[in-house]
């Protein structure tokens, strides 16, 4: 671990802060060149995939197959932002020829910090989906690299500084180390931030970006529960398949995704849990992404299990070994507690069992703040689920009916965001295109005659 | 001045948080049914006319021609934003019909918390611009009123309320006094806040809505010095002008508008001195909005006047009385310190004269965060205009090009923000229709059959 000093993180961000006015100025990197950029990235990082796979599986854990899936969406994402750079329509210009003329378009914020995550070292990390659309935005990047795979970020890094070479020198940069994600969130040259990680240490970085002199942005994607509500008509006629999904959807990744479903409502009595048991058991147990994360899932499991009501419905409890098996357990409706509502970072999930629709009802109604929330429902079950649904619609930012929250499109509709605690700005997005208007702030230019205009109002 | 207890803050936050579900519900309260209520206020705002321009210029000094132009913006800008809802644009629709079919939307963010101005008692107040586009949203509104025009306020609301009296109850009400403002915006219930006025009191509020256990956005446009620079060649063909339009913009309501120019550049020996003198002793002098707009007045102007190079050119400095003249500073560029760039809010105004070219640009580089920045130039001068606009665009969320920045457009392509300290969310407007957009959140529908979907997704 090469921690960064803050002298060396306050030379990197001085000169991310002297190369915006360059990077960021449409004459001097043309949409176009902005544009090579970003697929340069993807080209270095499709070239060196041989050999950056192999070591994010040594270091975090996760499977080879799980990364080359998570590579092909870094560089997909890094290519799609390169059309919407193209495009041209994020600077979403506006033009109004009357008395004033007024010309407004959308600028960089300017340097932006992005707080790389463990759970993806490649789609969320050095040049993951915030690197992508602060770039495409026009911004200079300082990444704070996540200690839980150091030697990738630092392969990657390498990568994105040589697809860089001819951007203005202090377009990107990399620091690693605690004290370093400190300074980098406080520095005056950095305009707006944005993390992936858990709901402590957001909330740390958010609290030093509002407290600044100058407060700036900061988009935190943080905690998520992702309640999937199984209404009795779903139960009933999909038992099995339901089982299946779920059991897929939350040990994927070894329940190490931000959007891993951490509770499911099944009417009493659905009797799963014997299947329950039989998939979890065939699911091989494999370690968790840092010793950090091992510990707390350790520990917030053994205090989920201690909680009034709560049992092992299926699976095994994690003993604080090295690699934990799935644990499904399960509480009745009546002892649903806000504690039971936290989540757990890694492969375990809890099992509501209610008795009646109101009491699903008023649970959809205890729903925190969550990335996503999904409802199963039969026709049968359409006044029930229309009530759901009304429900969860303010309280998460992606709705998903019959279906499952893990696994996310990176594409123009997506929203990967929510209220508190999901993220720390909930107009926002992190994956999908819109991610880059996290990035983005309107100038109008009021009778500015044409010959002085920037580049894309001209001529209008 | 009656204060409103923590007790009636929180039940009416409570009945917004109540109503928020229904207002903000398509099916419960249609787009038509939305802008109607919009319409509504104005139309009762048109009627009172007569009656609230009297009382809002004896509460507030402001003239009546003044405020009864003000009136035309409020009720235009109740109207406008009527056509926002009936136009449905706002509402972001994203629609992917692949696998998985994803359907987006913005839905109201949630119940809104208003901070009146002083300055603008209809504009910027009761039913002003903030209030507008946040039911424009979808949002309920509890309004904080401004102690500097309790009357007007409280006839104001009586108004909304008659105009809403069909919708939801508890879709608008107003609190007044110092610790109901507090305890609004840290009501569980608030789900963002809007607010225009001081630094002081913005990053108070700013600082309690960031550090709630669940931070909410904080929209506030708080100072502003909107620095004017002039170049040698506009001086040198536009003295009179210059000088004619500046003292009408900087004394315009006495000097009490977020967008007056505070800082005037122009080359050294521009011999306007007496010109303005003349200019400003023709102006009467009025009372300001409140007494503690007086005394700040006084007391940042004493200091100002000490500063170091700093003298009197023109006008007369005020003397702590009640109807304060206009008074223009001047000071070298030399002696251009950070302190300098601070706002007076009042009829006073600094000249920074520069000697050279550099000078100038320096100075537009130690410009800070701004509402706006003007440049006045003749062809001459392009070269030095270009470079004065590359600075100031990152700096201002309004260029103005030989004109003044007082008088801002409500429209479409308008931005009424800027960098801290102008605001605390660089990317959000709080003139122009956009301002709506401050107080939406996306949601995406996945795979949700037709016949679920919210009524502005169906059928498509």
């Amino acid at each position: 671990m090469t921690d960064h000093t803050v002298a060396e993180v306050d030379a990197a961000c001085v000169a991310a802060g002297r190369a915006a006015a360059e990077f960021g100025d449409l004459s001097a990197v043309p949409l176009a060149a902005r544009a090579a950029f970003l697929r340069g990235i993807a080209d270095r990082l499709d070239e060196a995939a041989g050999e950056l796979i192999p070591l994010a599986a040594e270091e975090t854990g996760l499977a080879p197959d799980r990364l080359t899936g998570e590579m092909a969406r870094t560089t997909g994402q890094l290519r799609l932002f390169a059309g919407v750079v193209e495009d041209g329509g994020f600077l979403d210009i506006v033009i109004e020829d009357g008395d004033p003329a007024l010309y407004r378009l959308n600028r960089p914020i300017g340097p932006v910090a992005v707080y790389a995550a463990s759970n993806f070292p490649f789609a969320f990390s050095v040049a993951g989906g915030d690197t992508a659309s602060a770039l495409a935005a026009g911004c200079p990047v300082v990444v704070k690299a996540h200690p839980g795979h150091p030697r990738t970020s630092r392969r990657t890094a390498e990568l994105v500084r040589e697809a860089l070479a001819k951007a203005p020198e202090g377009t990107f940069a990399m620091v690693e180390g605690f004290e370093a994600g400190r300074a980098l969130v406080e520095h005056p040259a950095i305009k707006a931030a944005a993390f992936t990680g858990s709901t402590r240490g957001g909330r740390a970085l958010f609290d030093l970006a509002s407290g600044r002199p100058d407060p700036i942005p900061f988009y935190g994607e943080l905690g998520s529960v992702n309640p999937v509500f199984v209404t009795p008509s779903a139960a009933r006629e999909r038992a099995e398949e339901i089982a299946r999904g779920f059991a897929a959807s939350f040990t994927s990744s070894s329940g190490q995704l931000c959007t891993k479903p951490g509770l499911l409502f099944l009417p009493a009595g659905h009797g799963l849990g014997e299947m329950l048991d039989g998939l979890t058991g065939e699911v091989t147990p494999h370690p968790l992404l840092t010793s950090g994360i091992q510990d707390a899932f350790a520990e917030g499991v053994a205090e989920l299990a201690a909680r009034p009501g709560v049992s092992l419905l299926a699976g095994r409890r994690p003993d604080g070994g090295d690699d934990p098996a799935p644990a499904v357990f399960s509480v009745p409706a009546r002892d649903l507690t806000p504690e039971l509502w936290e989540e757990h970072f890694g492969p375990a999930t809890l099992i509501v069992e209610y008795d009646t629709d109101e009491e699903l009802l008023d649970a959809a109604e205890a729903m925190p703040g969550s990335l996503t929330a999904t409802v199963h429902a039969e026709p049968a079950d359409d006044r029930l689920a229309g009530a759901l649904l009304d429900k969860v619609r303010d309280r998460a930012g992606r709705v998903v009916f019959n279906g499952w929250p893990t696994g996310v499109a990176v594409t123009a509709a997506m929203h990967h965001g929510g209220p508190w605690p999901a993220t720390t700005a909930p107009s926002h997005t992190s994956v999908g295109t819109t991610a880059i208007r996290r990035f983005l702030v309107p100038v109008v230019y009021q009778n500015v005659p044409a010959r002085l205009l920037p580049a894309p109002l001209k001529g209008r």
